[in-house]
């Protein structure tokens, strides 16, 4: 990484200040913050913390005192009720690419239930050959697969369909989604085992919630890519995500990710349950509903500068955010300074895996006046991630589920961060 | 993923029933546990946690109840404190390869600081043309980088090295080791802006707890891959793990990765400071103490079946582990179930990435007979795990740091798991 001084030049690469891909490297160059000493006798001091011992070791970590808004954003859908609602992921507050379990965003529609493992049971019947049952200890006994994959709530975002910019902080309008590591037995597996009628075509899954929340899966997704989690980053699934079994679909939406799986029938047609009928389908412009949209769309957001991580003083930042795709990798993430009239590459951290989130950055030289960020995403499949006016001309006006439009942020002349539709 | 039922084999790849790789997809077949309800009429049942509206949501989530002994098992180190010594991942619990920030190993010589973020300063000095010193938020305006690396103590496993085998936990002997992802700012950045003296060899790294613990680091690491880090797992460090800063350099042994950072000085020699003379060197067959042991050796170890974790009746077992190495990738990961007279190899869980924890499964029929599972790791550069004997000739007896020879495991007719040299 030994570098000349001759490298250390920023390349601007669009409008307004953005220096994209090729200078990310090379943005040190005290441009950025560090203080310079030269001339001054440097003593090291002895920092307070290290006057006195410091705390004990803990059985189970927790994050510092001092990061107190380190927290899920929740808010209720039934009044008077705390579990029935969604609690969002903080993404100005993060960086890299996994979630920590603890800040994995929530969904639920009768709140967590409390499963003891022992007494639960995974049944797999209806259109099969030999009907089974499973104990936890069982499915241990499988071949156990982990992978990394994002999860998307359908109705993330949701609040950008609205007519005004709604002023909030990146993770309170994007943060139902979130990323892990998955480890758990391959579903296609168990379906084998029990030996499916050629006739069926779909796998309705249930949870063991108070909503016994169900939705079909087309068998060909089931036999394919579906996994039966047991752990998330590392350790047992958390009560919120499902404990102790559940379902993950990669690049779905995330509801059919049934939580507290406790039954699996495979069947010849969907359920049409009310969360596949009433809830999560699509009221195009045309006045029909859309039913059964399963593939998240590419998407990306830039989670630093946003709303209430504004800017000091001008000079050199830098742009991070994420991008993601239901349908596979992604390829491209443009950046835009300017209000999108120019666009430039922004680095991708490596590895770029499959339905993964991907962290892109980018250098920013900010002169001190007025400006609109945005950042679009562009998959394997060569799906482009649309305008706010694509979007809605597609959609809406009546529609809120799927909405992955490029998002902008302006900056104002004070460094100040807000929403709004360009 | 779909098959045909003639491909349900099981193929034996080495003795006393171990099938290793090639059949890791194939292992489903009822032989595992799934209950068989043939004949039955089933009925889908009601199970009790779906009676009730569930728990609330949480701003930070927490585990199960359920799972009460997902904790790190501490050790103090000096008798009447509790914040110095060591605290253990419960590797036997845990899948995949990611370590929840919760359950990272820890090792404090002085406990755990409280640091406040806006009075935490690193100072950059030393042999340089311009000496630095960095906040927080000037830190945050630098290219960040994110990567995922393991961190091994050189303690790790040194019980191993005793003469009689401990009868101890996977994670109690081997849980010094840990996984995260790793967000932060290169260190070369910010050497190269201070600009480093051509006669400069080392780095002196201090930390600002108690112990004002301090190593030396080769100015080549410095200015290769160390970086310096802010977040891990996504989220801002916990304060057990460094917060609000820490070094990180992969591969090398873990307490060269200071946490609580305060200050780096650039120099012509090494600190010769207590953690790199009274400790953290190894003892030689022939009397030498050889110092700068920096890069962690090719090691595994089998996590399920281990001491706690037996099996139940006999049958088909899945045998999951993990492999690293401080040189690069794994590239090879043998297990035997003979005691070593046979080898298969096991599956590797893509994608394997350099100096990261690789997570290894392979497909086992025991036959109710007593057997000795081991597992032997190879890295990209052709490095073998030793075996204990060989580990022993090489640095025995006296030496314990730096302990990665091959572990064995002995299942007993009952089905119980305990620690043996083989």
């Amino acid at each position: 990484m030994r570098r000349d001084a001759t490298d250390d030049l920023l390349l601007p690469e669009a409008g307004n200040g953005l220096c994209g891909r090729r200078s990310l490297l090379r943005a040190g160059l005290g441009l950025a913050g560090g203080l310079g000493l030269a001339g001054i006798a440097v003593a090291a001091e002895r920092p307070p913390g290290s006057l006195a011992p410091g705390a004990g070791m803990r059985s189970y970590g927790a994050p510092s005192r001092h990061v107190a808004d380190l927290t899920r954003v929740g808010f209720s859908s039934q009044p008077g009720t705390d579990g029935s609602g969604v609690s969002r992921t903080p993404l100005e507050r993060l960086e890299g690419t996994i979630t920590p379990n603890g800040l994995f965003f929530e969904r639920h529609h009768a709140g967590v239930p409390d499963i003891h493992p022992d007494a639960h049971r995974l049944l797999l019947h209806g259109r099969v050959r030999r009907p089974l049952r499973f104990s936890l200890a069982a499915l241990h006994r499988y071949p156990l697969l982990t992978r990394t994959w994002f999860l998307e709530c359908s109705g993330n975002s949701a609040a950008l369909a609205a007519d005004v910019p709604p002023q909030r902080r990146c993770g309170e309008l994007h943060g139902l989604i979130s990323q892990s590591e998955f480890t758990g037995v391959p579903l296609a597996l168990l379906l084998d085992e029990a030996g499916v009628d050629p006739a069926a075509r779909w796998v309705v899954a249930e949870g063991a919630d108070g909503a016994l929340l169900n939705r079909s899966v087309p068998l060909d997704k089931a036999l394919d890519d579906a996994l039966l989690v047991l752990y998330q980053n590392g350790e047992p699934l958390r009560p919120e995500n499902g404990y102790p079994l559940r379902l993950l679909l990669p690049g779905f939406e995330g509801n059919m990710s049934i939580k507290w799986l406790h039954r699996l029938e495979v069947a010849d047609r969907p359920a049409m349950s009310r969360e596949e009928t009433a809830k999560y389908t699509d009221l195009l412009p045309d006045g029909q509903a859309r039913q059964f949209t399963f593939e998240m769309g590419v998407k990306s957001v830039i989670t630093s500068p946003s709303p209430g991580l504004g800017l000091g003083a001008p000079g050199l930042y830098q742009i991070s955010g994420l991008a993601w795709s239901g349908a596979g990798r992604v390829r491209r993430v443009a950046v835009s300074a300017d209000g999108g009239r120019s666009w430039a590459d922004a680095a991708l951290e490596m590895p770029v895996q499959d339905r993964c989130l991907t962290r892109f950055r980018a250098a920013w030289r900010w002169n001190g006046a007025p400006a609109v960020l945005q950042s679009r995403a562009e998959d394997e499949t060569g799906a482009v991630q649309p305008t706010r006016t694509e979007w809605l001309a597609a959609n809406g006006p009546r529609s809120f589920y799927h909405y992955n439009a490029v998002q902008a942020w302006a900056v104002a002349a004070d460094g100040s961060v807000s929403n709004v539709f360009a």
